[in-house]
This record gives structure tokens, C-alpha cells and sequence, in this order.
């Protein structure tokens, strides 16, 4: 699958240069591209326990991410999955460490161990107090002693960063990061692999299935299990960590491991806070991408039982925006929903003219119903004329429960009856034009003005304008004409329905859709059904 | 491909909860799931104008990562990628509106203009000043008249809900929403499409093209262009946009779509700022998923020319994360790699014992090169003797240029020699082991102390533990009988050298993947040269 990268060579650098540009000035790199990838903070001024983390990139937010006041000093980057060279570390320590020394946060990987490992060695050669932790929290293989670090080391970027930005020593910070290591376990599940720049994507998870216990650099998982759906998923998590978890209170981290979407990570979210598992999660961190596998659509869970003390440190300000903060976990608030859904039923009255008016409007577009359809049929799906003679068959079953004595009421009864009879946006659409009709008549306006007044909303509404070729095209004329009686709204009504059949860009409605030749010769139904009504009323 | 979901039905449901679990409270929703998914500030009190937006789900964090102080006041949901209804858009605007107003902000799209729209209607009778805008940002059809709404909604948000919190009147938030409408611009670019939830993927783009001028819907884009890679596919979208863009300064908005990797999006980033198509590019919002196609491989650009009025709007501050900032582009801050890295090369000096005693312990490496090599062909790859012995010979050839009289510097020149001489992780762990002793030894302790603390710092990088089947399990009790003499430390190494072909679960390096049939019976390889080594010098 092509990526909006340029060469698989430089994406790290361009990436760092990029995020630099956002950063609001808040970080630097060291010069040294591209073999030297370290960015740092830049109002660092040396006099705390600097913190370096880093390895491999494809991880990102990790770890320029968390570089900021209150987490990393300085994140030394690999290129994709491989670990950075001894020079690029020994950078990182040499650009940040001051008397204070140095505390390096390594996950365990082979290559990280060794090459942060040597750059240690270096650095101590220069008087540099240097300190080192790895982190080991990956539970998916629990007889290795060897467990991979995964995204539980952000639990140590934050609780040792709110240390040291406290100003306590590397004494301190690295025996609270050890202790975190302990404390941590974390587990993920997959339904895909990554995608890594440059090589071919391996298909390997079968449908139906999920890889549980993977690690963040395409490793295979550990376990193929079926997938039913996201419950088991995190139900299947969980139990995997539950017996590495000592006490309550447990802070969980849930992390999306890159593809996955923000409905699915909340869909995950509820399911864990539903869950009964394992006891006493009363925090979360995330959902957020914050040690991802490039776009794999998975995700895991890190838990640690925490102290009021690591509660502070990881509930402790930082600067950025990568961290989603340690959130403690509440009820959702739900509200009643507000009066005014039901509409009022309006009470009916009886004026035989006016019931006698609306079932002749009704009589004329049933009886229109096959020529409307067959215009239709030119420009859309053809089924104009059953719909206004559907809604007008309806209309004329609610006309004895209509207000018929009181105009105002009236329309805005028309108005729901059609919002809940008729289908489609043209239900909809006049059920806003009466609604709106009946809006202005109660604000005093004539009965034209008021009119005129729907036929703007629906306008504004479905965006239709003069010469669009719907039925605005003959009910502004008509309307404009009404004034003068129904015999002229008829003739400008027919005018404005014929004017239609040569626009043949329809620029509203699905006639937009159609080609000319097609649309040529034809009204607009919508304009044709206006014409037929004002032309029957004004023969009446 | 298979989600992180229960069912398409309770998706949205399922995940508005999981949202409200991490809200800290200051989100709600209204009662009445599934029909009416409405989210709202939990500490609105309707005594300013109410933002509400919404429209179908599928493109989170929009809308409800935007309800809160500064932004939206309510965001109704509907299904996948599906209009909310009618009942659910009033009960929204019911929900928040107060004596002030509310003001609509829709994106254009034909079901939520008629579904806000009526629901407009409909709260207009109950008395409410209800007013509504139709954000139609995207460039992509440019003869259509009706442009869809897509990212540009962002900065309609930002500047209504920053006036909104204000306190400025619904006119005036109305008048600038138009205003804001009117000056921004969008289009985006699409490697792959996005997995509808239940339904199976279109595979649609071929190899090496992109659509451009996609809707957020799944829709294709206009066209399908040739992608080369993420510097032409950032110029062409800026050439689409800059004959919309009135004035500098411009506000860009970069968009991820949702499945692209920050990596892709800091590279894009990159090529914006990089670029001079557009001129005036100031400030930048993101990149961040702000309004997604579920998982959409994409990324769109938004752009708007701003009034210092406009800036201070999109930069005041809100509470929720979901909005990345406005933020001044600034030029990367590149800092000098500090002094040191390259390692200081030690003053040569002569001691022709020294000399000859690393000559002889070189010698004997070299001499076991297939011996070593037979050894490891049982649980490695064959390679340790030649190592070794390549390792030897070089160091062989460094010997003129060690400080040969100089104990401490000794050491770490070996370690800096075989740092970058001896490949793989042997020659780190052989340096590590070597810079360690150094640096014990010019701490003042004695040789065999230093040589125990370089042991110590190799176990602490590599993790390797007596009886872990490495040279581990035959230094250590060499070190520990060394104080007697070479004879007592030769017979302590070769025990521990033997023991190894018994320790059939290896926990460390390479062997630890290897089965207990091929390793049984023959001795580790590093713990066999220890041996040799001590056994040849205990003869000497």
C-alpha cells in the first residue's frame, strides 16, 4: 500500500522537521541528519536529572511526542524499527546531561539495550552520571525473562519526568522508575499487521482471527485466537493481565496501536470500564495513539497499581499534547431528554371551506400522479407523482383532525402531517415550507407574505435558487403573482413550469445528476405540480 | 477486514458512552439512546448562544470531541455515516437553547440540511431563535454550487464557539460563521478507502494513484490521479486551493482523514510548510484527525485567510483535546551535536609485558576459531569463533597504538577498539565490558574488582544471569577465583564452562530460540572461550 512518505530513507528526518515546525518552539534537534536523529527540549538549561528515551521510529507519538516539561528531555530516533547507533544516543546524553546526570529509559530490545548500553559506557567515560532502566512490561510471553517493552514505558516516561521536573535525583527517579517497571504489565491484540514503508504488507491474520500478545515492531503475536467482537477482545485482555495486577487502586492505559478508529478505541474504552475483570480500575489513561506499530488496527492495555504518590506524579501538568492525561473514570451523566418532542397535536376545528380548499389541492396532484411520474422518470426515479399523491391521500384522511377554523394552526399541522407521511426530501422539504408558512402567518404576515416567507426557508434549507430547475422555478412566479389572483399566479406558474425543459444543467436535487439530452424537453416535475395546482385553482 | 466492534447497530451508542466515561465530566448525553444520540456540555447553564452541530458518525473526533467550553455546546450523532434524525437534532436544540438563540452549524449535505432544517422548523414553533449556516468548504466540484462540507467545519466551530463563549449575540456569531464559510477553502487526497463498519471493503484505488477530491463518506473522489509520493501529492492539493485563497495571512488546516501514520502526516507537514504555492501560510492547525472517514488513508487541507480578530478567535483557549491549536509555524531550531562524540584517541605508550600478555590472549582466540565456531553451529549461527577471532586479529594490529602502560586508559581502548572493529552484539557487550573496567579501575579498584563491575554492567545491558547459558556462567567464577590465581580461575571457568551443556533452557541471546535436543551436551560457546582463555593462561 503506497504512503505519504517520499523515500523510505528520509521520512525519519523529514517527520522530525515537520513535527519541529509545530512545536511551538519548544523543541530543537541536534545537528547530525541523518545519522544523528535527536530531538530535545529547548529551554533545557542542564540543571535537573535529564531523562533520554528513543529506539526505533514508527512508534509515534513516541517519543519526540513526550518530549517536554514534565516528561522526556530528549528522544534519540532509529530509523523505522531499528534501534538508533551509539553516536545518536551518546548525543542525546552529551546535549542534555548536566551535573544532575542522566537517566536513559530503555524498552527491551536487543538492539536498544546495547546501543543506549554502550552510549552509557561512553558517556561515563566523560564524568557524565549516567543511570539506565528497561523496561520489561510485555506480559504476551510469560516465560521469557526477557519481556519486550512495550507502551506500558509510558507510565515511566511520566512518573520518572514528573520527578526529575520536580528536581529530584537520579538516585530517586531511577529506583521510582524500576519500581514502576515492576508494577506494570501490558498486553495487545491485533486484527491486522503493519504496514511498513518500503516492503510489502504481510497478510498473515486470517479473517476471524486476532493476534494476541504481538509486539510493536511486526512481530508475530503470540497467540492466534478467534475474533467474535471488541467485548471478548478486552475481556481476553484483561484476564491475560489480571494476575500481574497486585491491589487497587490500577490505573489502565489503553492505547491504540496506530489503525485503529477513535469509535473502535471508544467501543474498547466502554467495554473495559464494564468490564469486572480485574478489580479496582479507577483511572484511565487514553484512549489515545501513544505507542503505536505504524497503522496497525490494534490495540493494548497497560495496568498499574498505583500509589496517591504516582497518582500525583502521573496526574501532574506536562506540556504535550501527546500525553491524553490520567483520567479518573466516571458514570456517564445522563440527561432527560427536553419537553417539545411530541409536537403539540393540534385541536381540530371545523371550516367547511377551508377542508373543502384542501381536499381539492389533494384531488389534483392524485390525479396528476402518472404524469408527474413520467417527467420524473426523465430526471430522476420516477416516483414523483406517487409521492405527492401518497402525502395527499393521507392529507385528506387527517383533514377532519386538521385546525380547518384557525389559518396559522393550519399550516403547521400540514406541516407534521407531511413530515410523517410522506418519505424522502421532498416530505421533508414541504413539511418545512408550511412549518415556516405557519411561522410567519402567527408573526402577523399575509398569507402571501407568508408563503413567500416558506419558500425562502426551503430555499435556504435545500439550496435551491431561481433557474435551478426545481419547483421554485414556477412557485416564485406564482407567488409573486398571487397578489393579482389565482389566474395570474396560474399563468406565471406555467411560464416559470415551462422555462424548465430547456435548463438542461440542473444545478439542485437529483436532476443534477442527469445528462442534458435526457432533461431536455422535459419540466421539472416539482415546477410542473405547482403549474397544475394554481392552473386547477385558478379554474375553480 | 474485521473492527474493534460489538455490533454495526450499537457502534455509535457503545462508543458515545465509552466517550463519556473519559469526559471528567463536563460531558452528558441526553436519555434516549439509540434513536437520539445527542452529547452536550454537562455545565451549560443556556445563557449564551448554543452551538449545535452533528451529522452522521464515522468521522470522530467531529463532532463530539468538539462540545465543550469554546466550541459546540451539543453534537447530535447519527449512525455510520447517516443523517441523525428529525426528533433527535430537536432534542438537541431543546437540550441547550436558551432566551439567546442557537445556531445550526451543518455540513452540506442533502439529509442533515433537511434534518436540521426541519428540526429547525420545528423548535422555531416552541418560540426558539434558531439559526442556521451550511458549511460547503471543499473545492472539489468546483461547477457545483452545492459543495459538500468537510474539514473547513473546523474553523466554523472554533470562531462560532470562541464568540459564542463570549457572549456575542446569535446574529453576530451567525453573520461570522457566514463570513468564515465564505474564506475557507478544502480538498483532499485518499491513498486507499475507508472500511464502512459491516461492510467489506471497496478496494477502489489501483496501485500508484490517489483520488483526490474525496468526500468524507466514502464517495470517489472527482479525480484519480498518479501518486509519486508525499511532496507532489501536498503541491498538487495547494495548487487546487490557492486560486480560493484571498490574502495572506492564511490559517492551513491539515487534516488526517484517519488512517494515515503521524509519521505521513508530520512528512505532510513538512511538504506544506516547504512549499511556496500558497503564499502566507503563517499558522497551522494540526496535523491531528480532526474530522475523519473512519480509516481513511488520507489527509485533506483546509485553508483560510484571517483577520488578527479571526487568529485570536481560532487561538482562544478551549478545554477539549480534540482540538489541536493554532499554532505559528515557526523554522526548526537545530542545536550543535555537542563535543565528544568522537572518542578521544588514547596517547600510545609502551609496556612490552602488556604487549605480549594481549598478544597471547588474542593468540588463543584466534587458534579456537573453529573449535568456537563448531560449538555455536549447535545453538547459534555458526560465528562466535570467527568473531572472535576477526576481533583478535584486529586488536593484534591496534597493539602498537594501545597505551600499553596505562592500566585504566588500557581498557577503555580495547573497548573503544572493539566497539568499532567486532560486529553484532558480542562487540558491544565486549566493549561495554571493557569501558566499564576502565572506569572502575580509574575509580581505584583493584583489577579484579573492575573486571566484576564491567561483568556487572554487561549482565545489566545484555540481561543475562548466571545460569542463563552464556559466558556469563563461566566468567564469574573465573572472576571469583582470580584472586588465587590463574590455575584456580582456568579450573573454575572450565566448570562453569561445563555445566553449560546441561543447562538445556537457554533464557539469554540467541540459544534461547534453539531446542533443548540440539543444545544438550555441548557447552555455550562464550562461556567455552572464557575457558580456553583462562585455562591458556594459567599454562603460560
Amino acid at each position: 500500500m503506497a504512503q505519504f512518505i517520499n523515500t523510505k530513507e528520509a521520512l525519519v528526518t523529514e517527520a522530525i522537521e515537520g513535527t519541529l515546525h509545530t512545536s511551538r518552539g519548544q523543541l530543537a534537534r541536534l545537528d547530525g541528519f541523518p545519522h544523528i536523529k535527536v530531538v530535545l527540549r529547548n529551554d533545557w538549561d542542564k540543571s535537573k536529572v535529564a531523562l533520554v528515551s528513543g529506539g526505533g521510529s514508527g512508534h509515534e507519538p513516541a517519543h519526540v511526542g513526550y518530549v517536554g516539561k514534565g516528561m522526556l528531555t530528549a528522544a534519540v530516533c532509529g530509523d523505522v524499527f531499528a534501534s538508533p547507533s551509539v553516536d545518536a544516543v551518546l548525543a542525546g546524553i552529551l546535549a542534555v546531561s548536566g551535573p544532575s546526570g542522566c537517566l536513559l529509559i530503555v524498552k527491551n530490545y536487543t538492539g536498544d539495550r546495547l546501543n543506549f548500553g554502550l552510549a552509557a559506557e561512553r558517556a561515563r567515560a566523560y564524568g557524565i552520571k549516567v543511570a539506565m532502566v528497561i523496561v520489561d512490561d510485555d506480559i504476551a510471553l510469560p516465560d521469557l525473562p526477557q519481556a519486550r517493552g512495550v507502551a506500558g514505558t509510558l507510565f515511566v516516561h511520566k512518573i520518572a519526568g514528573a520527578l526529575a521536573e520536580a528536581g529530584a535525583d537520579l538516585e530517586t527517579i531511577s529506583v521510582a522508575a524500576m519500581r514502576v517497571i515492576d508494577n506494570v504489565c501490558s498486553i495487545g491484540m491485533s486484527l491486522d499487521t503493519c504496514t511498513v514503508p518500503g516492503s510489502p504488507k504481510e497478510a498473515r491474520i486470517e479473517a476471524g482471527k486476532a493476534e494476541l500478545g504481538l509486539g510493536i515492531h511486526g512481530e508475530s503475536g503470540v497467540e492466534l485466537v478467534d475474533f467474535v467482537g471488541a467485548r471478548d477482545a478486552m475481556l481476553l485482555v484483561l484476564e491475560r493481565l489480571k494476575r500481574h495486577v497486585v491491589k487497587a487502586p490500577v490505573v489502565a492505559l489503553l492505547n491504540n496501536l496506530g489503525g485503529t478508529t477513535p469509535l473502535e478505541m471508544s467501543i474498547l474504552t466502554e467495554e473495559l470500564v464494564k468490564s469486572n475483570i480485574v478489580e479496582g480500575i479507577q483511572y484511565l489513561v487514553g484512549p489515545a495513539s501513544m505507542m503505536t506499530s505504524l497503522d496497525m488496527r490494534g490495540f493494548s492495555v497497560s495496568l498499574m497499581s498505583v500509589s496517591q504518590d504516582d497518582l500525583d506524579l502521573l496526574q501532574a501538568p506536562v506540556t504535550m499534547a501527546s500525553w491524553p492525561g490520567c483520567i479518573a473514570l466516571e458514570s456517564p451523566v445522563i440527561k432527560p431528554i427536553p419537553d417539545g418532542l411530541t409536537p403539540i397535536t393540534p385541536i381540530p376545528s371545523s371550516d367547511p371551506d377551508t377542508a373543502r380548499f384542501i381536499k381539492h389541492c389533494c384531488d389534483i396532484f392524485i390525479e396528476a400522479e402518472s404524469v408527474l411520474n413520467a417527467l420524473d422518470a426523465q430526471s430522476g426515479d420516477g416516483d414523483t407523482g406517487s409521492t405527492l399523491a401518497g402525502a395527499s391521500r393521507a392529507l385528506i384522511d387527517a383533514i377532519p383532525r386538521l385546525p380547518q377554523a384557525d389559518l396559522t394552526q393550519l399550516y403547521r399541522a400540514i406541516g407534521l402531517e407531511l413530515s410523517q407521511t410522506m418519505g424522502g426530501s421532498s416530505g421533508v422539504l414541504l413539511a418545512i415550507f408550511f412549518s415556516a408558512v405557519g411561522d410567519a402567518a402567527s408573526g402577523g404576515q399575509t398569507n402571501v407574505q407568508a408563503l413567500k416567507a416558506g419558500l425562502a426557508r426551503v430555499q435556504e434549507v435545500g439550496g435551491a435558487q431561481l433557474g435551478d430547475r426545481t419547483m421554485v422555478d414556477s412557485l416564485t412566479p406564482a407567488l409573486d403573482a398571487l397578489p393579482d389572483g389565482f389566474a395570474a399566479a396560474a399563468k406565471a406558474a406555467r411560464t416559470g413550469a415551462e422555462i424548465t425543459s430547456d435548463i438542461l444543467k440542473a444545478k439542485a436535487g437529483r436532476a443534477s445528476y442527469i445528462s442534458e439530452e435526457r432533461l431536455k424537453g422535459h419540466n421539472d416535475p416539482g415546477a410542473e405540480a405547482v403549474a397544475l395546482l394554481f392552473e386547477s385553482l385558478a379554474d375553480r
